[in-house]
């Protein structure tokens, strides 16, 4: 595995997600940040991600777009590293790992769109309400220092990036279950890295305009 | 791997494809129908999963939430039916299956709901617009059979539905590639089997009020 890794991104992005996941895998990779003004839109860009948002990493000849795909993807290619269960053993692992990418992610964002889906609208939409998702989530790790079984795997680089960024910004409330679970994680060297790399890179925002992927 | 499985579900809902992924898994399981004027929110059910809603599965002691997690899940627990490929080559197939998890079911369920966002909404909910989401898996799928890789995967039974469902309800053009893909997949075995079992369970709706998961 000594194809070169790329990871394109921008600071204070969901791209900081993919970071942190590439310093748990610690190999090497190099970093293109790219702005908000057009740098995502190039057509060279767009022929990576024609989505033309951040983080895409290219791994070789390999594309892997979607933050949590990212996660996956990397956990698997550089197994030595750990950071996924065996295949058989997936079942929370790929759960809460959908949850983070799908009801989770949705219900955030349009929380800060000050989206309020009616009752029929949350029937449609699968997440229900924000509320739900966080008693789901704080259900899911009381007592817990990781999401899925016993070990830190990449379900917890994704899952626990939402938490504390979204602690961090008000998204969310600072539950008892999610503060220790951040303060489980948030000391990881890995983690220290990516922050004092991040915060080189750029100030940290104000709010949470930049945040995207 | 003689654990029972348990498929909660409910007719013309997304549970239809973890249903499709066990029949092309194979392997017996038995259906629960759950109601969605209560049955979804009893104790019991909540305790399988807190969302209250279908798909989940319950195989031996392990709970799978998420339509999409469902599909992954089953995949990598019963490796012989070949339906991911192996662990170091799964760029793509994490890819499309976060990909459809995210930003395509969020696009088609806000759109279903009519909430077109505003471009700084755009930055902040991170698929951007229906259009681009339809334009990226367009581009994807053109002159291909599959979404990932060569063969036919968990992540074709989970994209595949919802191009088959969406053009089936309107709520997308029948794109040509769309139309492609749909038919190179819908007369699997595996795929009428469901379909017959699903008429059998329930007639047709007539609009995607039943869509959910």
């Amino acid at each position: 595995m000594d194809k070169e890794i790329t990871l394109y991104t921008n600071p204070w992005s969901r791209g900081a997600i993919a970071h942190w996941m590439l310093e748990e895998v610690g190999v090497p990779y190099r970093i293109e940040v790219l702005d908000y003004k057009g740098q995502m839109k190039t057509p060279q860009y767009l022929a990576i991600n024609p989505m033309g948002k951040v983080p895409a990493i290219v791994h070789g000849n390999r594309v892997v777009t979607e933050t949590a795909a990212i996660c996956a993807y990397l956990a698997d290619a550089f197994p030595e590293a750990g950071l996924a269960p065996p295949p058989a053993e997936r079942a929370a692992y790929y759960r809460w790992l959908f949850f983070g990418a799908g009801p989770m992610e949705t219900a955030l964002s349009l929380s800060a769109c000050d989206f309020e889906p009616t009752p029929e609208q949350q029937m449609q939409m699968g997440f229900g309400t924000k509320a739900r998702v966080l008693d789901t989530l704080a259900d899911a790790l009381r007592d817990r220092r990781h999401i899925a079984g016993d070990r830190f795997s990449a379900a917890d680089v994704y899952v626990g990036s939402f938490v504390g960024w979204s602690m961090q910004f008000g998204t969310i409330d600072k539950r008892p279950e999610f503060v220790a679970y951040w303060d489980g994680l948030k000391d990881r060297p890995a983690h220290r890295r990516v922050e004092e790399q991040t915060e080189r890179m750029a100030p940290p925002p104000v709010a949470q305009e930049t945040s995207q992927g």
